[in-house]
């Protein structure tokens, strides 16, 4: 995984030339290649692989799916949204560059994500994969993604009757969409057929709902201090929560059934290739925070 | 080119149905279909029917286009930048549904432009044609395009030694560059050779210089009250104009020079077929505001 990781941020550093006007440039790089731990890319190489592709194949659409995740950070922290002055320790875009500056560096990274699929992508895929991966991207990002993820977060913002189906609709369009497409896109573009494709997408399903899932479970067992946020708030704002529905005991039953769904639509799959597929499963499950 | 606009129209008010979030759709909707003549579309889709191919090929392309544009208008009027409270007499996005919303109805509209060129170009357009057309449509977005445009026109506010390259940059990025995508774009997916493709790329590179050089031949040469804008203010704020560079008779020497280049750019076409852009470079040559 760690390879795999360097491999995309060496292709991210390449992806965006510091040309003119410099400063667009500048405060796309300054973002883009804040660190970060390049899951959805990690993913997409991996899906690409597990299906019997070269992760070459898939490599301009990763840095695609981390050009989206930063752009919807950047727009996201802005002061008429979430309004945060630091991200990763340093000061968000607007903070550094302005907010004018900012929208379009989110602007530019969106659009750059679909073009440099359709210019980057080897030309041994073939075109109607390329156009199917890019329809998939372009579903996760728009009004039925991301955006539809965050408006319903802004307006949820403050409601105190914000119901379980809310916090997963949340969820489900702000983070688990864009996983979704990341994996079903590595596997488009590595040749897999079209079961091959839906069993790929299921298991990003069930990994995405398990995210939540855990999340809901670390808020309620973990001190402040270990999980490194306020712990317990989900509680306390008598939010809608997994353990709060179903129970502690309920919900690990819940988080230990979506794993052993998830990996069972690997079972076909070479045990090498789907080996970190596997492990990012069991990952999400056993982490602590 | 009315019947154009109408099918432009219509498929516009199609593309995005009014869905769950339903403010998000309306938003993007209340932008996209607030009229303006779709020069974008009726242009692609006569590059598309000259070239020899039936428009319904480049009818999704054409809409990508508007929403592009409409992408650009939404960002442009927000605080931050332009800060404009009226658009076409009515309330800028921000102004009707908030800064936040305003924001994310444009990354919607941008990401909603890629995808549904992916997705609803027929499917008798071959998919490396699609995959050419995404490329293009994206280079005139990005940080070489549109955004690059914005970025170096509100860097230039108020500067007082604005070049007459600066303002060449400025339009050719904010407005030729766009255009030129449009009609390179229907030629694509029309079905033209590369030879065609690039006759159609010169054609709308002479358009857009000319459009620039009969804007500033008009700012001197009309009142105000014809233009429905303050004219003369490119000369009294000391701005780099064509008439300044090449005095007022040279600059319209160089605007009927482009219009003759323009249209031999279209000499090898099927006349009937090339008239709409025969007739596009003689309007914009021809305008009287």
């Amino acid at each position: 995984m760690l390879t795999k990781a360097a491999l995309v941020n060496a292709a991210l550093d390449q992806s965006i030339p510091l040309a003119r006007p410099l400063k667009i440039h500048e405060a796309m790089r300054y973002s883009l290649l804040a660190g970060g731990k390049r899951v959805r890319p990690v993913l997409c190489l991996a899906a690409c692989e597990m299906v019997g592709g070269d992760q070459s194949l898939a490599l301009p659409m990763a840095c695609a799916t981390e050009m989206v995740h930063t752009m919807s950070l950047i727009h996201d922290d802005l002061p008429c949204m979430d309004d945060d002055d630091l991200r990763r320790g340093l000061p968000t875009s607007h903070k550094k560059y302005g907010e004018d500056t900012a929208i379009l560096a989110g602007d530019a990274l969106l659009s750059l994500s679909f073009e440099h699929v359709a210019t980057r992508t080897p030309s041994s895929v073939s075109p109607d994969r390329v156009v199917r991966a890019i329809a998939e991207l372009g579903s996760a990002v728009g009004s039925a993604g991301l955006v539809a993820g965050q408006i319903v977060d802004i307006a949820s913002e403050g409601d105190v009757d914000v119901t379980l189906e809310d916090l997963e609709y949340i969820h489900i369009h702000k983070t688990a969409r864009l996983l979704e497409a990341a994996v079903v896109c590595g596997a488009i573009l590595g040749g897999a057929d079209d079961e091959s494709v839906e069993k790929v997408r299921r298991y990003a399903l069930r990994v995405g709902l398990l995210f939540q899932v855990v999340d809901d479970i670390l808020d309620v067992t973990r001190s402040s201090e270990e999980l490194g946020k306020t712990a317990g708030k989900d509680l306390a704002s008598d939010k809608a929560t997994y353990p709060k529905l179903l129970g502690l005991d309920g919900a690990r039953r819940f988080a230990a059934e979506l794993v052993g769904q998830a990996c069972e639509e690997l079972a076909g799959f070479d045990p090498v290739k789907a080996a970190p597929l596997y492990h990012f499963a069991n990952y999400i499950a056993t982490r602590q925070n």
